[in-house]
């Protein structure tokens, strides 16, 4: 049952449900990049996600990857563990792109010599900046057996996901995930969304843009995109 | 003797000498700040940075820091070891202040329950950007076991210099260090200068600065300044 908003988001809302340890999360169809300085509405993006994510949720939970999701519920809603996030972005990095290339002038498109785990503390007043370790122990973000935690999880999503996308003729270049604490146990698990809008994901023979970037840098049609996604993720169930 | 130039900096010029080990550091009277956006010229500034940081350079050298100071030559010149320079500016804070304050929106003059060491990558051209572990390993700017040894080394001298600072009525609130490998023997040193160019220094009582935050943010004369802080550091000799 679908009671009071809980938290909106840029691009999903949050609401209550009659049971205090869950609650559903409708995917919206709006798009934002930069830290919200680009924005755009695309009819069908919320349910594009929402399937997407539940597919890949799914698949990571039967690889061994908690998280928090429990089941898919209509066409852009899913129902998912009550979580208290930890105010971080994990992202995950095997080929240089996106801002990591940019801040450090690496040329997109190169392969690291192995895979990279970036913090940033998520403040969109402070546009997410990237921080160390001895940062979050400062902040109090996280604590040490919580961030080790955290990298153990995120190396072990990027072993499956790079796999499975990999079969599907897609590279993982990167990806973005969020932890949290279950609220009725306090049970550290991945949380948030996993979709082409926190992945960049590129067919493997054509280099094409199957993720955000088609949005964020107009190279395409973002449902299209996501649709042909989705359909290479369904012809693998 | 001097011979040609090798280099030219912001704040130093560097000549070889008749030695291949040795060179000359000639500092110069011009202050930047912000990556260079603000620049200035105060007559005596290259006089005072070099007597100041030749005599914390002496001090940590009897303190047990390596580092490349050989000797004072002049006004302005001190003669140091050839090093290769390890591209990262190696920052070490006891207090939020200047850039780390403001990226994490930490109000400025918070003390910090630890140390915090941050390194960013020597790169102008990209606004030496901060980087972590993963970052300099992929870029290979330093091995792990010289990281260790530069994180230990500047730790020792945060130590010396709080310790050094603080019996004179100043506080360390923060300071930036360069490490570089001597082309004699490949020996990791201390490099660069110490000096109010590259340390923030509050004076414990007042609270005034004693350092480049009077020319960055127009606080005062700098070198008033600095020759108020050579004279205390030659009282306490």
């Amino acid at each position: 049952m679908k009671l009071d908003m809980l938290y909106e988001g840029k691009a999903k809302k949050v609401y209550k449900t009659d049971n205090p340890y869950e609650v559903l999360i409708d995917y919206k169809d709006d798009a934002t990049a930069y830290n919200a300085e680009k924005k755009a509405v695309f009819a069908g993006k919320g349910h594009l996600n929402n399937e997407i994510s539940s597919i890949l949720f799914t698949m990571l939970r039967e690889a061994g990857v908690d998280n928090h999701f429990i089941r898919k519920l209509s066409d852009t809603e899913q129902l998912v563990s009550a979580v208290t996030i930890v105010p971080l972005e994990v992202i995950v990095r095997n080929v240089a792109a996106g801002s990591m290339a940019k801040r450090l002038g690496l040329e997109e498109g190169r392969a690291l010599s192995q895979p990279i785990i970036e913090f940033c503390y998520k403040r969109d007043d402070l546009g997410d900046p990237l921080v160390t370790d001895d940062h979050i122990r400062e902040l109090k973000l996280a604590t040490d057996s919580e961030l080790d935690a955290i990298r153990q999880s995120a190396s072990k999503v990027n072993d499956v996901l790079s796999a499975y996308f990999g079969d599907l003729g897609i590279q993982l270049i990167d990806f973005k995930l969020e932890f949290g604490h279950k609220q009725e146990n306090g049970q550290l698990v991945l949380a948030d969304e996993v979709s082409p809008d926190t992945c960049r994901l590129w067919d493997k023979q054509t280099g094409e843009r199957l993720d955000k970037d088609v949005f964020r840098r107009g190279l395409g049609d973002l449902p299209i995109t996501y649709q042909k996604l989705l359909e290479r993720l369904e012809a693998a169930q």
